[in-house]
């Protein structure tokens, strides 16, 4: 048998996806369970999995490193947050009064407020600030049982602000156990200097950022806001195509507010993903069910904007089979929360998902809506040990008892990171 | 000057609201401010409090036994959780997909489910497993930076079931740092046993439990669930009437899901706290605010169930000029959160109250709805020293940004018991 790195037993219940490929509809629901199991772990990979009985057995002899006993405490995938704007200066909580009182996103944006403040805000930061206080938003993320998150740019809206942004994020990936997959998203706002001539902008993303993102190796998708006032669908095409040329598979903010057609756009230029869908239309999941775009879902940001309409998650899941995932968006403006437990509660108290749609959602289709389904998302032979450990005695427990954060443990790439609820060092 | 048992410094910023009266409508957003501020601390009270350089001034010569540096945080009175049910056995996660499917909270009650449910776990308990049970949800309860909490029981419905609940919120707050406030809430629901003669029940409450709870010193308030289906106008009064009579101030759960009048009945009963109140009348509002009833807010509630309905908050301070406070409602079925945080979110987003008026609401008024103005609640001399250490620089930041614990220290009657988002041991 040789020699095993770790040995995770005690595992009250084991809950994973199964498989690598995105799990679509009433497939989500289908999750694989196990009472009393063990994971065997290997070069940072899952070696072996199942009861205990059989893992202890399959492993007579076997020469183990390391011993771990979760306690009878329920263990699945390692989370993903597939959507977050994680890299970014300063907080906005003075425009918490404004909002509250119901002024609309579009007329804050408008008044140079939203966005644009956090812009200013991230121009004027040194890379070293922008690491600092990303990386204690990781730490909050691995906390809360996440191992692996997607990082847009877009507050830099300026070649070397943008480059900056990309920068920070790939050098946390380098030192923080999270591993992070950048996305480019100059396509975020129009900054105060291109005020009225959007275009002008557009071609400066398409001639000059995209080639040197993806020259520099800064980037892996690339992202635009598409929505009335911000870029339109012809702007939109223009820079996910350009994007694609650069070798930046598309991901595209969608139909947030109005319904333009992003989903329609998402399909017809091949993005991996397609985010928020609020306003979608029919047509427009129509689409996404063709083309197999999965919809990443932002329960949070409908919540803390105080929304009665939310994405129409069972409609996606039942009429449509579509791959849901889920995220916290977590930005500074709509989505200040890197808590995806608060996101679970809110995906079955919002959107009607059950506790294993969910956990498939926050799982394989996430690492799917990141092109990770076969190196993440699920427990399986080969795959990372990315794995949370959850003081709570199933998946219903999550959604149900909300508020508080229920990791108990975190290994990534066979690790501990995260142990009775503390960070415990490197890990990477 | 003699000698202190702590001096505090590095407060970037301290709030409290002033006195320790109730604050009463606009009141609630008149809190006092001071940037970089010291506190002294002698036999677990405040001693002085002010600008550092003010304070260091005062004391200069003193014996300071510890000193601690906050790092710039903000520092606010300890947070006060003024209505729990904190002592119960079990979890309800088996209900959540009747409660999503939208399933009316009575009919589950009418079908043996909800707080029946409970209370056969509670019954079945052993004393030791509720103890531990509970001691967990308090310890999350303090890592949210609360320092008091009122716990009722209700969920055995028989002498020894009650006083087995008394009795282990009084174990708790002999052993942990929390400070418990204990209400009797035999009237929480009518027992199986009882169904259908709920008169009788209400007997048994009145003639035996009652004058036990009251001889065994094991409760300090009274609360009845005055609701369609559950406890009558008729009955409330009659139980609140005893336990008045037994030395036990009223309380009462009051028109939470139908307009009974429970607003008005606790104000004819001279409560000192009213509860829910969703429902609540212009003239039940109108009756609070002439007696002085303090209104306790729960919308970690009304925000679980899904509800569209929230309290009328801002009616209540804008118009009556009552002193509102907030709290959890931490119970196993319509409200599993211990996380005081994320209902100071929820009251900015779905009860519009700013956030010195939360922070009023969370500390002053709820310790005037435990009768504990004069002893918790503000800082200020002679009060104790309970203090709560956020890392956040303001007081808006705490709703802003959600789904976190801020919480960075806990001093409990002046003793360390939380520090660097840990416990750090017994600290009574
Ligand atoms: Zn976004
Ligand atoms: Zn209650």
């Amino acid at each position: 048998m040789g020699k095993f790195d770790m040995l995770i037993t005690g595992i009250g219940r084991m809950v994973t996806p199964p498989g690598n490929s995105p799990r679509f509809g009433a497939e989500m629901k289908e999750v694989r369970e196990i009472v009393d199991a063990a994971v065997a772990i290997r070069d940072g990979r899952i070696a072996l999995f199942g009861a205990e009985q059989d893992v202890r057995g399959a492993l007579a002899g076997a020469d183990i490193v390391q011993s771990l006993d979760v306690g009878g405490r329920m263990v699945t995938p390692g989370l993903v947050d597939p959507h977050t704007h994680l890299v970014h200066g300063g907080s906005r909580e003075h425009e918490l009064a404004l909002k509250r009182a119901g002024v609309p996103y579009l007329d804050i944006l408008a008044q140079g407020g939203g966005i644009l403040s956090t812009v200013k805000r991230t121009r004027a930061a040194s890379e070293e600030a922008l690491y600092e206080k990303a990386r204690r938003s990781l730490s909050e993320m691995l906390l809360n049982g996440v191992t692996t998150v997607e990082a847009k740019s877009g507050y830099g809206l300026a070649l070397e602000d943008e480059l900056k942004q990309l920068r920070v994020a790939k050098r946390l990936n380098e030192t923080h156990p999270i591993d992070i997959v950048s996305t480019f998203m100059g396509a975020h706002a129009v900054p105060p200097e291109f005020k009225g001539r959007s275009d002008a902008f557009v071609e400066l993303i398409v001639t000059e950022m995209l080639p040197r993102v993806a020259q520099e190796g800064l980037a892996e998708f690339c992202d635009v806001f598409c929505e009335q006032g911000v870029f339109s669908i012809e702007q939109s095409r223009e820079i996910l195509l350009a994007g694609k040329r650069c070798g930046l598979r598309p991901k595209i903010h969608a139909d947030e507010i109005v319904p333009l057609g992003g989903a329609e756009l998402s399909a017809e230029v091949g993005a991996i993903s397609a985010e928020h869908l609020l306003a979608a239309t029919d047509d427009g999941l129509a689409a996404l069910a063709a083309r197999g775009v999965v919809p990443v879902l932002l329960p949070g940001t409908s919540f803390n904007l105080g929304l009665s309409r939310h994405a129409r998650a069972r409609d996606m899941i039942d009429k449509y089979a579509l791959p849901v995932a889920l995220s916290t968006d977590y930005n500074p403006g709509s989505c200040p929360t890197e808590s995806i437990q608060l996101i679970i509660m809110l995906a079955s108290l919002n959107l009607k998902m059950t506790p294993e749609e969910i956990l498939t959602a926050c799982t394989l289709n996430a690492a799917n809506a990141l092109d990770r389904g076969a190196d993440i998302g699920s427990i399986e032979i080969g795959k990372r040990a990315d794995l949370t450990v959850f003081n709570a005695p199933n998946l219903a427990y999550l959604p149900y008892h909300f508020g508080v954060n229920h990791t108990y443990g975190v290994i990534k790439n066979g690790h501990v990171a995260v142990w009775d609820r503390k960070e415990v060092g490197a890990g990477v």
